[in-house]
């Protein structure tokens, strides 16, 4: 009976693992450098959970199920409704700020294309507790700190950075229902993945009156702040909520150049984020060519934890998939195949003669008791071709049993590197 | 909306997901130490995958599901079938013998008790395409090299070996029918796990002829190959597998004793292993005292890769999971709670007054490009409240900026570990 993988996911053979790796590796050591403590949660939660805040695509994208006890689950598309819950139950034990990071598998049942799979695995920081702009800093710097480390330049990517606050300013001045707004974000996340006309007739749907998109499109094509047109600054200002937003928008970017990666940075209305519980800032980090999706995305959600049965504490985030990331890193040059060694090991034990075997299995056994990275060969067969899986392994040497072991119990140490041979007493191990 | 997690799944805090990441990284270190490379597969395959060849068992504990596109899938239980069906689709490619480790997250839909969960990890190590024992010695070792790395001696566990091999002579031999062994296998498992009566009453259900019952009873009940019953070993003799499955073991103990390990490892036919793959030797690591379950097992299938629609190419492998085995370490005293840190940062870096604000920042934003794990107060507050988030971060220093940043550009550096302080130049980062 031959079976096939299921569309959409991956067969992490080796070398593809020593990629996912690399990845996750960073991302942990980026976490640890800027000070997030790791968590998790299971791969399955009540589908309810879902269904509070997500926002309608990713409940669509659900793969769902009953389980024995009639209970109605979902394997995870994200983890930040896991987060809420987790730090709701533990709210009063746990000392603030919190600031955790996670690498969760996550599956979503989309159509499988370039950079968006079935399953992938996404880094997700957070912190909670801290309702100044400085939280959403750390997590952009700290997004970008990583991207850095790899070698990606500000040339190479551009965080665009917006809020949800002074969008819902803007859009209520212009006369949209508070109650509307949830239905016109994941419409206005989608202006510069779709074409201009494609984008249009989605947000004449929601907003018949023509100015009205006009606006909205106008404010959305702005990139500075301080180039802003006399009436959009007039509607934004027209609010608390705006004039907030856009205080919190120049002290973000402040801060940003004062970390030293504020050439990284840029201010971009257009961005908007798909899910519904962002309440302000937003951003999302792009390639500057710009025809990949995000590599990554977040922001701040002030009433998550609330709607999830808990406090008023306020959070903000970032998730980052693996997918477009290494897409991007490919591209760039920066991860070639094979650049990632599967394995490397210290010893790699070779016998000429099967009655040597013994001794070779009690020499490699040693070794590793030691703690060195050791592998033997299973037969005795040709030197030459032990001698290639040594290399094959990555081993740094490589321990022969041959006549010289019969006759004298010495040992031939070849260098993988150099090359170069030495005989020892075998009573060395 | 107050939600809870899924019965049977757990919550990793960081004091926990500590806990996991010192289990896996153990897992990971031995692996490459015994030259392993790491492989995964997604974390949801085809039903039918597992409908194969797992045994019933496992088939009963899916979490299965259909997709919008009708596919009927689930979660995994297991990898071994992942396994196969990876080296199979690449087996032409795959230079041998295959040496592969794995980490996977599994789920299983059974009822939560003391060390078993419906989500939990599990470690497996498969070696394939070697015939020779020696394949199943280096695996049997892998195990214990692990468990010994953490402080378990031969008095804490025992590695209990047998075979199907010998098993499958020794009840045909008998008289039992070839095409009954599947069925009969998942019960003998049970034995050493369920009350005397109850299993003898499960025997009867199969066995209906007492005779035959009770010999197979006393064969699994056999602790010594060199002190078995004349008749026994008339029986198992009695066939060209039982010869072969006795000299197998003789050799593989034999093997074991070289690799240094010998103390750690028992001959016991009581041995079975629940699923159906397995063809010859089987083989489970218990705590000496007996009273937990099996801390890991595995076993030789040498047509499981033919069953998945592949060539006749022998594996041997085992798996172990998390929950037994942190039971196990706890109950040893080896695994203590708050052992093991959540985070352990170089510098943390505080300030007295929020005018410092701004300097504090781009001081821990040179530290963290620098490469050092560095964290910061988003407040200014209380320096002692400071040191407390300091210490609870596991920093080694403090660095602070006070009165004597603004009169002379001064930070005191506060070792963490000894409480002394020096005075130093801002300019130094």
């Amino acid at each position: 009976m031959k079976i096939q993988s299921v569309k959409g996911t991956r067969d992490f053979y080796p070398p593809l693992m020593a990629v996912r790796n690399f990845i996750a590796d960073g991302w942990k050591e980026a976490s640890r450098r800027n000070g997030f403590e790791e968590y998790d949660g299971p791969i399955f939660e009540y589908l309810k959970m879902y269904q509070v805040k997500s926002g309608d695509e990713i409940v669509e994208q659900l793969f769902n199920f009953t389980d024995r006890g009639q209970r109605h689950l979902a394997i995870r598309p994200e983890i930040t409704p896991t987060l809420a819950r987790m730090v709701n139950q533990q709210i009063n034990a746990l000392p603030r700020p919190i600031k955790w990071f996670s690498v969760p598998r996550l599956c979503r049942a989309e159509r499988p294309q370039k950079g968006r799979l079935r399953e992938f695995f996404q880094w997700n920081i957070d912190i909670i507790g801290v309702d100044d702009v400085l939280a959403d800093a750390e997590v952009i710097y700290t997004s970008i700190d990583y991207l850095r480390s790899l070698g990606l330049t500000s040339r190479d990517i551009k965080a665009k950075i917006s809020s949800r606050k002074l969008l819902a300013g803007f859009l209520i001045n212009l006369g949209i229902p508070e109650g509307q707004l949830d239905t016109i974000y994941p419409i206005l996340d989608k202006k510069t993945k779709l074409p201009e006309a494609v984008f249009d007739e989605m947000l004449a749907k929601v907003i018949s009156h023509k100015r009205t998109a006009a606006a909205i499109k106008e404010f959305m094509e702005f990139k500075d702040l301080s180039n802003i047109s006399d009436y959009l600054l007039e509607v934004i200002r027209n609010s608390d909520e705006g004039t907030e937003a856009e205080e919190e928008l120049e002290r973000l970017l402040d801060l940003l150049e004062t970390m030293g990666v504020g050439d990284y940075c840029v201010f971009d209305p257009g961005i908007v984020r798909g899910l519904a519980y962002y309440t302000g800032v937003v951003f999302e980090i792009h390639d500057a060519v710009g025809d990949l999706r995000a590599v990554c995305g977040g922001g701040r959600y002030d009433n998550l934890l609330k709607d999830f049965g808990g406090p008023a504490v306020s959070g903000t985030g970032m998730g980052m998939g693996d997918c477009v990331l290494e897409i991007l890193l490919r591209e760039k040059g920066l991860l070639k195949d094979g650049q990632i060694a599967t394995l490397q090991i210290d010893n790699f034990v070779a016998y000429t003669d099967m009655e040597l075997q013994k001794d070779a299995i009690s020499i490699a056994a040693k070794l590793r008791e030691k703690g060195e990275a050791t592998d033997i060969s299973y037969k005795s067969g040709s030197l030459k071709k032990q001698l290639k899986q040594a290399s094959n392994a990555g081993a740094k040497k490589c321990i022969i049993l041959s006549k010289e072991f019969i006759e004298d119990k010495k040992l031939i140490v070849k260098d993988m590197g150099t090359g170069e041979q030495e005989l020892i007493n075998a009573d060395t191990f």
